[in-house]
């Protein structure tokens, strides 16, 4: 029985691109028809381009029943991880994610974050992280995500997971990724939602970091044709989920005609 | 019987750093040395931050008995391949070093070429070489070496196999590497200066690079105590120097004694 759902946000609830986004149609209306389901729901995003304050109002404008507690993100989830092994960030992030560490001690550093920077990926701001951590004895590398690249109205933009490469090479380190596919990521987002993984499915529009990632926990996964899904995905050579669907409204209506 | 030197160029002639650099004590009367020896020499480099004649220049003011003739170098390597291979390139590299590209098609680019971009790598720059590679059918990236970083006056640079690695990863493609450690190169500058490898030493400040290169060639190669050199060099798990030197004057004052 399926008691939890779990949803991608970005290329399955909408289009993102330039200043806003565009809802992709009937995700509004699915949203809706499974919270009056009853079944259990969190938002499971990589977005480290702005607070989940900035980036639930942003949805909500668009017309979702969203609301901060809802959302699982990687910023919350670093946080907790900095606080629990006493480490001080020095921060490659987003200016827009920066907040989200209002409370971390960043004196002194010991470690790095690095989210999607963005315009914040410069030569400089680049080199600087790097010195920081081939400074250290042994580097502390965390990586909000490893998305290779996303696409914006204005094109294809690198991600997190390029830069992060860059770094590892560079100092010979292996980042700890914080956000999907990370299986202490999907757990936590399954505990805040009280269901365990085989009670619970996932539906995403990336193949690895979605699909992939939850049915490493032990969950089902959908994979939707919206986003940046591509019909190549379809030929992975290690992944495969446990249905294709058109788009979320798709997914929903199948999952509550089989309750 | 040695019959010919390769000599790294940066941490064994000179420190670089800012706007030209420092020639390390002994060199300038070394490389008059050899000269004087009759042993065949090369100038084995991996600069890419300008063109050779400017290199050349720039040594040439610090002292050193050395002409654009004597200097193996990635990008007129580089040039050759495309050439040979008819790629046009989408070109990232140093303002300085477009120069060597002058003579070759960049219209309509089916290849992208990655140099020590410094400055130019922004974000931009490197969102626009993500999308050309991409956007190729079978993405193809030259990489003008693989170093992972580099020290100037004012600091560490990340340096140009760092941002390979980042291209590489977002499009799930392996570059192909003009430049040391490329088994290649070292045969085209053994080759220009007429000597097989077996009577041939490399003299360099980076185990990798330089010393590891060359011996897989089937050279012998010293590392000098100068430049990149650390101590921890010494302990490195895959790769044994035939001899360390303290610089390049003793290296070859070593070298002529025996000959």
């Amino acid at each position: 029985a399926v008691r939890g759902l779990l949803l991608d946000v970005s290329g399955v609830l909408y289009d993102s691109g330039g200043d806003g986004g565009v809802p992709i149609a009937g995700s509004v209306e699915a949203v809706r028809r499974i919270k009056a389901s009853g079944l259990k729901l969190r938002f499971c995003t990589n977005e480290t381009q702005a607070t989940r304050e900035k980036f639930v109002k942003k949805l909500q404008g668009m017309g979702f029943d969203i609301s901060v507690a809802e959302v699982t993100a990687p910023a919350p989830a670093a946080c907790r991880m900095l606080k629990e092994r006493g480490l001080r960030p020095h921060l490659l992030v987003h200016d827009d994610l920066v907040p989200e560490f209002a409370e971390i001690d960043k004196a002194n550093p010991n470690c790095v974050v690095i989210g999607d920077a963005a315009e914040n990926f410069t030569y400089a701001n680049l080199n600087e992280a790097f010195r920081v951590l081939i400074g250290m004895e042994k580097p502390v590398l965390l990586s909000l995500g490893r998305g290779r690249y996303y696409k914006e109205t204005d094109g294809l933009k690198l991600d997190v997971g390029a830069y992060m490469k860059a770094l590892e090479y560079a100092c010979d380190v292996q980042a700890e990724v914080v956000g999907k596919p990370a299986k202490k990521f999907f757990e936590s987002a399954l505990a805040e939602m009280g269901v365990p993984p085989h009670q619970a499915i996932m539906i995403g529009d990336d193949i690895v970091n979605d699909v992939g990632g939850a049915q490493r926990c032990g969950m089902r996964a959908l994979q939707v044709r919206t986003g940046k899904y591509r019909p190549c995905d379809e030929n992975h050579p290690n992944v495969k989920p446990d249905a294709y669907v058109n788009n979320l409204a798709e997914a929903v209506d199948i999952i509550l005609h089989q309750m």
